[in-house]
């Protein structure tokens, strides 16, 4: 992937600001945005001048293949504002590397590191009054690009859009969920793009998703859709199991997204040395450990809600509920993040990437 | 569904036809688009006024769902013109019906067969200059439903947009294809989403079959994704096997479209008293039949090509060749099927609808 461009970023700055207009207090999740997005097109081959503008609307024709073929790779990420307005992201490289991944297996270009995070870290001052400090508020980020070649032939697109946009996120406490594992539907093939954040990935989970809520049930977890024994993720959260004071999780796989808070509470798991076995969880292992009493927790992990503890979960119509319990895990590994994000604690692995 | 709509299409005619400016000796598939297109919005729980404007770019925010979470299912049709310029679609409401169980599986809302059916001829009407006779001509139609809504939070949109566009296609022979058995990498699992034409599914292929191409092979012929011993289906078409005088393909199933061609062709087979067997076709079985002789013809289906034979396929590093069969049933079922979509022969089965 070539990239021309150390030009600087076109910049269309508006006096305009919607922050007077939005109450901080009452957002709901991702339908407020900023008032700047950043967008990078790709043509014949090569990136073009990036720019940032007013956030709006743009013009596509309907032939576009990401409305066809869906070509269309995301990520989601978060900044946070510390006591002295310093803004800080978290892993920032990562979601670049992943989102590179997924491009690369729905056959899409690749973003370069330097424009990206150049662009992001511009975008980010701009919009700085959009991030309010406190623990648990953030500013949602959605790094994604779209296939916007106007051609319907099945097959790769020769041109692409990059575009970030971000919406204020409140500090939110989404109370326990109750889940549901998978029995009929499934969520990947192995040698599918599973482990890809690919747009199709997400529309795929929302049918059996809404048969799991009509069952009273918040979420389904997946499990590995050759035998359905086998515990994998949640529609956006890695799965956790404590059974007694062992901490479980799946292993990442083609299947199975190789999320960040993941990747984060296995080192924080070590660090606080608590044991952490990285390998395959069945259902009749997580069945057995809720009658005998020793599955102490579940907790889902993903940058959205950061650590979600489940309460309660279904597989072949038994009901199993999880008590709670005193010295989570759920709530050490959520305080040791959101402290790390906020710059409240120490950064020994160096997570912290402090916008300048 | 409710469908509020007795109401006339809304129609935006221009004076200004693109037609003269084509040439259709050189019409590269899916580059070209018709004057007009057919546009429906679904909001708050219903299709709105249904219109047809020219052809033209749309805004769309970039929060719009389809370009987050791949809520987006499509079509595939096509009108011909018989020599007396009546326009003619094959079997157009097993598109729709189609398009229906698509969506339901991704959440989305259905369309109503009225709409659909006076808005697909009310279009083809106003560009039937589009249409050229001759067997093999014709004009492809990409009926598609995208979610609209601008709101990133993972769940299905409630807003939605109903699209028609058509794009002129040549008649061409596209040589004999050249297939890969898939070995490492699928398309769909159980449980998932490979029976609907969801745009997540095709983006998902673009990577593994640019492999096989690199390998001397256009297309990948998909088997199951749990052993891979099972052949399944291609990108874009369902595959028939012709050992000694038998013909088999694979059954449908939740990772299979039901494609309208190979319904047509097993309707065919029986009508020509040529056995046939629905059931699954494994790997072995037709390497097997190639080895002894007995593998005749591997063909696709699919509205696109109609019928592609394939003059060799490989598998485990194993090339297989697949000599010229005289009266093959490809080229029986072409013709057959070509005639009856050009009303140059009876039509025993009530596939031909004729625009009127
Ligand atoms: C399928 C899936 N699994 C897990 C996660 C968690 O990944 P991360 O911790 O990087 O947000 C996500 C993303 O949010 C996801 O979409
Ligand atoms: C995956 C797949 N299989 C098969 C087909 C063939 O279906 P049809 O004969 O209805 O065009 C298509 C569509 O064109 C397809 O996308």
């Amino acid at each position: 992937m070539t990239n021309p461009l150390n030009k600087e970023i076109d910049i269309i700055t508006s006096n305009n600001s919607k922050l007077k207009n939005v109450d901080f207090d009452n957002l709901t999740f991702g339908r407020t945005f900023t008032d700047y997005m950043f967008v990078c097109d790709y043509i014949d081959g090569e990136w073009q001048q990036p720019k940032i503008m007013p956030y709006q609307a743009m013009t596509f024709e309907p032939s576009a293949r990401v409305f066809h073929y869906g070509q269309a790779v995301f990520e989601g990420m978060k900044a946070y504002k510390d006591e002295n307005d310093n803004v800080i992201l978290f892993r920032p490289e990562d979601n670049l590397k992943r989102i590179n991944i997924s491009a690369a297996r729905l056959a899409m270009p690749e973003f370069p590191k330097d424009i990206f995070m150049n662009g992001l870290s511009t975008l980010l001052k701009l919009d700085k009054d959009w991030i309010k400090s406190g623990v648990g508020n953030s500013l949602y980020i959605r790094p994604f690009i779209i296939a916007t070649e106007p051609a319907i032939s099945a097959s790769p697109a020769n041109s692409y859009r990059f575009i970030i946009i971000c919406s204020p996120a409140k500090a939110y406490y989404t109370g326990k969920v109750r889940v549901l594992f998978a029995q009929k539907y499934s969520r990947s093939a192995d040698g599918g793009v599973g482990f890809a954040k690919a747009a199709g990935n997400y529309a795929a989970q929302f049918y059996p998703t809404s048969l799991a809520q009509a069952k009273g049930y918040q979420q389904i977890i997946w499990t590995d859709a050759n035998t359905h024994e086998f515990l994998e993720e949640a529609g956006t959260m890695n799965i956790f199991f404590r059974i007694n004071n062992t901490l479980i999780t799946a292993p990442t796989s083609d299947r199975i997204l190789d999320g960040i808070t993941r990747r984060s509470i296995i080192q924080l798991a070590k660090d606080n040395n608590i044991n952490i076995e990285v390998r395959r969880v069945s259902v009749i292992e997580i069945k057995e450990a809720a009658k005998n009493g020793s599955l102490k927790e579940i907790f889902g992990a993903g940058t959205a809600a950061v650590i979600s503890p489940i309460s309660a979960f279904e597989h072949a119509d038994e009901v199993f509920e999880i008590p709670d319990t005193e010295n989570s895990y759920a709530s050490l590994f959520k305080n040791q993040l959101l402290n790390i994000q906020h710059n409240l604690s120490d950064d020994r692995h160096g997570w912290r990437f402090e916008v300048k």
